[in-house]
């Protein structure tokens, strides 16, 4: 039985924090406080305070959070403050835009090697990312000891490559595709779907009825 | 004042469950229960008869919902019913790769166009969406009446852009880039921040220990 992850809202936000707190240290500030995050992110401060609770870290009153404890601390719950090693599956266009995200390197994803079965990419390099073929997977990961893999390719192989990932030891699938992966228990799949964000955005657009020109 | 958008963990769930009603309507399905749409998602089904209930509809005893009167609801609350035009600025690979994205067909939203300013991409086209020049943006939103940006340029060019957009009367913003945008009042701003999803991914991953391969 997988752990249920509770507060999936609060942990979801903690990226948006740690930009906000690391342009703090950045500008050399000591302090931030939570009603400055608040504001930032267009959140309620008592929302702030909460999620930020769940990292074990308190502000001070009148001062606020200790910039350089807090940026330590949400890295610290995430598992941001160690280097993951991820391999990237599929080298079309997302492939080679997440390839070149730079929020990434921020948070310790290392991505050292993109997989395809393209022969014409197979040798060329993704934003610096080396392009393998998809039969020397296997083997990669297993040198490597990557554990995430993330998925790009087209949905019609989603599945196919996600057995050959599980073979090769892979514990931790990144899904950019829309299929619901079937995997074993050990393996964890977080499944990135872009039409959440385009709801939310269709949502607050219709909230919005003042606007002469929609 | 904007309006705040409440119930925001359900309304990013809505999406979901229409990929999963839409296949239980291929499948010619009547009724779908909120248990086969739970377990399909890995959710509880007293959140999803509660994630279900704000777009109006309930389901019966023993048979579920009614397949196409749930998808129509959902469809509706979200306002994608309707076609949203929508333009890509930036046709780098994440703006390829969206421009092919092809859960937004069945979501009412058709990228009209693309704009860039690399001369060499103006005049082709990306996954069948023409590629015009930066200069022609305002004269085409204006005459399209689109509503949605959808931006995908460098951090750096993200604010200069977005005043282009607002100035020729964009007024809902699909932000990929990883700045905060200053925008009228009027104008809806989503930001697509793919590093929350990478958050959900080392927290379950981290929470579940019996993975010895990581």
């Amino acid at each position: 039985m997988r752990p249920k992850i509770t507060a999936v809202p609060s942990i979801r936000r903690l990226p948006s924090y740690l930009h906000i707190i690391r342009q703090a240290r950045e500008d050399n500030q000591e302090y931030i406080s939570g009603t400055v995050i608040a504001q930032e992110l267009d959140l309620e401060p008592i929302q702030v305070r909460k999620d930020l609770a769940i990292t074990g870290i308190v502000g001070k009153p009148k001062k606020g959070y200790p910039v350089v404890a807090l940026m330590a601390a949400i890295e610290h719950f995430l598992g941001w403050d160690e280097v993951q090693q991820a391999i990237l599956v599929g080298a079309g266009n997302l492939g080679t835009a997440l390839a070149g995200y730079q929020e990434f390197q921020y948070h310790g994803l290392h991505i050292a090697a993109a997989f395809d079965q393209d022969k014409s990419k197979i040798g060329t390099t993704i934003r610096g990312v080396p392009v393998l073929a998809l039969a020397t997977l296997a083997e990669y990961v297993k040198n490597l000891q990557a554990c995430i893999a993330i998925l790009t390719v087209p949905s019609s192989e989603a599945q196919s490559v996600t057995d050959e990932l599980v073979a090769a030891g892979i514990c931790a699938i990144w899904n950019f595709t829309n299929v619901k992966l079937k995997v074993p228990d050990h393996v964890t799949v977080q499944r990135e779907d872009l039409t959440s964000g385009y709801a939310m955005l269709c949502l607050q657009m219709n909230a919005y009825k003042n606007c002469d020109e929609c």
